[in-house]
């Protein structure tokens, strides 16, 4: 069920780069046209639904929606695990979280007195783009490990940091119950650290102003490396709850506050984007808005929305692992709809190959290099999806298939379910997984369940670093 | 809760026409300029998130999306009742089914059998924009009464008609069960006809190339009329079950059959917009594309998606009326998302103001103008929406709120459940309809009751066409 996507043609000046990795064409200024800059813009559980390019009637994005407009918006762009640190493991290392010891049934995240985080023995998107000479920077949230200096972003390939480090309901103080504080949240019921680099600068953090400030710090750092390529991952405090914004976007949303504060990490792409413009850099920076995980639904309003798509952040369905995806690199990629497949995974092969950086071979990548489907030169090389929820697979997608071997609601009591024969849907056809195929379709689950050994024969056990 | 538009500005030549209803403005054209052509493109049963503008993940409509790009989104766009009779009835003049006699309960739609239709006293877009000169087509599905002439579409305005006059599903011949013959669809096994104007030209239709040959008609109509202002009504019989589609259009979307389906409509779609440039009418031809109700979800993947809304066909759900709707006139109207409320029989006034046609005054309209929704110069008129299923108001939407005051699942066998309170939802916040609200706002539902009051209040009887 590969889709060759003819909409998508290869721009000839930029195949030399893309798949030679070389740093000879003809281009102004080879250093910044063989080394492109790269940005990665990540929402902190926002939902499939959550923009207008999305389908949502009552936020407004226009930021957002211009840049699918210009860009490429993918519908079928997964993430390695339905909640934070093991999602965001996956994006920065290329690996599934369960080869990193990145991820747990029992403690799903890191939280402010875990004693593990991401070794050092990992190779980031950073790392590997520092070999190539770039400057880069995480602003935002980390939530790959606080407790030693080896787990931090500076650490892990990044010259800079600036951010709350892990998820910004955390460090409860005395106050109301955690639902109230989360539905009237005050800046002092969350006793979050603001760092730089390795220094607490804010405590407290002041979360009215944080995605202005994260906005700030990634306007600056364009700034300040417009002559040499750079990285900057900014994952973004929100829309995770408790929920807050600047007070220009203070009931601006018809959505509500979840929609204010949509609209405010709206406006902060728009920032960044007229950024890049402003300072000549545009064609030349590839930028790429998605999400860590699907929306938070036990919080109703204050949660977001999947869209069509069932299910939620924790939880294996489409919901909680399929994220609203935009490409952008104006003049580089062809503007349209991607409707293949690709993970967060992704992007650390993809931006090294782009970039002429080098991995190692003494490790397994889940991720592909996706430049052929960006730049339309042949086919997706991704056919499979694995939905992991702690260090189990609970579900397989295989082309247009996706077998349910495990469900469980994502925050629910209920325990464990084992689907046999598995729940089998077709997501093309049904995307919302309402119509069970399983038993006109034993051949396919004969497929991914060959499948699914094949995968759990390359795993080896590591030290889980969410239970430390 | 009205909102005021921002992002829409005046035209300021436009609003000489729009307002004044005159035609001496500057233009080269005059006759045309003040007489604005109207081409309403109606899908069947096609449902709020099955295109790409609206958030559907497979389903390719690059001709949508772009007219949804030049053009307006509207996000917040209702129908007159959630199935077909009643809806078109209410689409063409303006006025709930329930005064024109054309809903029920017992008989939801007109049948190939039915002695009913819409009366010669009703006055239609069509009939009222003759008044100023328009040549005026119906191409598509009529559904609005077979038994008498006095219930054509040449009776109520149209030059010329071409079309399957009710559903595609009817006029069953022997063959396998309806679930049966709508999952494995043969021509044979739905005996209807195809009409010009009075005559039936073939029967049964072929419906393969139904899509195909009514947008011909459209073009050619188009074409015919270059000089002089004309009104299109396109209402396609796609994607109504049993779902057909032209050879070129088999097997090619990754949503199956469905999929296939829209994408024709979306190849029409974008004829009929190149027809209107390469004959220089672009800018002077108001293009609505909208639905007349939502999915039919019985079908299963037969039916479409009503994305993240609740709800299908035949229920007063979201999902049931709400419908993906695009307004475009290039040059004319500012292109950006429209949150604000209307519905289709607010087509009428609006489409008379542009023209500057009177309307009569002895009865009462339900539509409004829009124009200063549409031209940015002015708030909303509507700030309320029956939701009608058969002669009853099941839900009324005033502002953000809606209140259920009758429920009933769409096509299941449940009886009506009345609601005291009404289930109560804020459709700005929660889209979904999940949380009722109702113990928090007795205020709010104090005032729908009210208006529901008032508004059964202007209620005349007339006799039920539908049971005839």
């Amino acid at each position: 069920m590969k889709t060759l996507n003819a909409r998508l043609i290869a721009v000839s000046g930029l195949l030399s780069v893309g798949f030679a990795g070389q740093h000879s064409i003809a281009a102004a200024d080879k250093t910044k046209t063989s080394h492109p800059n790269f940005i990665i813009i990540l929402a902190d559980d926002m939902g499939y639904g959550d923009m207008g390019a999305f389908g949502h009637p009552t936020i407004k994005t226009p930021n957002l929606d211009n840049m699918a407009h210009q860009g490429q918006r993918w519908t079928n762009f997964y993430v390695a695990a339905p909640v934070s640190t093991p999602s965001r493991a996956g994006l920065l290392t290329g690996r599934l979280p369960v080869r990193t010891g990145m991820c747990s049934e029992k403690r799903r995240v890191i939280f402010p007195d875990s004693k593990g985080g991401l070794q050092a023995s990992e190779i980031t998107i950073a790392s590997a783009l520092k070999t190539k000479g770039y400057a880069t920077a995480c602003i935002g949230k980390w939530h790959l490990g606080t407790y030693s200096p080896d787990y931090s972003p500076n650490a892990h390939g990044f010259d800079y940091y600036f951010g709350i480090p892990y998820s910004n309901d955390m460090d409860r103080v005395d106050g109301p119950d955690y639902f109230s504080a989360i539905t009237k949240p005050k800046i002092d019921y969350f006793n979050v650290p603001l760092m730089r680099n390795s220094e607490i600068i804010e405590r407290p953090a002041d979360q009215t102003t944080i995605t202005k400030r994260y906005t700030q710090e990634a306007v600056n750092f364009i700034k300040q490396n417009k002559e040499k390529p750079f990285f900057i991952y900014l994952a973004n405090s929100m829309p995770h709850v408790p929920l807050f914004r600047s007070k220009e976007f203070e009931n601006i949303s018809l959505r509500g506050i979840y929609g204010d504060v949509i609209e405010e990490l709206d406006w902060s792409v728009g920032k960044i984007l007229s950024a890049l413009k402003e300072n000549g850099l545009d064609e030349n920076t590839f930028v790429i808005f998605t999400s860590d995980n699907g929306p938070w639904l036990i919080f109703n309003e204050f949660g977001g929305s999947a869209g069509l798509l069932k299910g939620g952040k924790g939880g294996t369905d489409e919901g909680g692992m399929r994220e609203p995806t935009i490409f952008w690199w104006p003049g580089k990629i062809k503007p349209g709809v991607v409707m293949d497949m690709a993970t967060t995974m992704d992007i650390l092969p993809t931006f090294c190959k782009l970039a002429g950086a080098k991995l190692p071979n003494d490790r397994i990548y889940d991720g592909f290099d996706i430049s052929p489907v960006i730049f339309g030169t042949g086919p997706d090389p991704r056919d499979v999806v694995f939905y992991y929820r702690g260090t189990q697979v609970f579900a397989i997608r295989k082309g247009a298939y996706k077998a349910h071997f495990i469900t469980q609601s994502e925050y629910g009591p209920d325990a464990k379910a084992i689907q046999d024969p598995p729940l089998l849907y077709n997501l093309n056809v049904d995307p919302s997984e309402k119509y069970n195929i399983a038993a006109k379709h034993p051949e396919v689950i004969a497929e991914i369940k060959k499948i699914l050994q094949e995968h759990l024969s390359t795993l080896v056990p590591v030290e889980n670093q969410l239970e430390k």
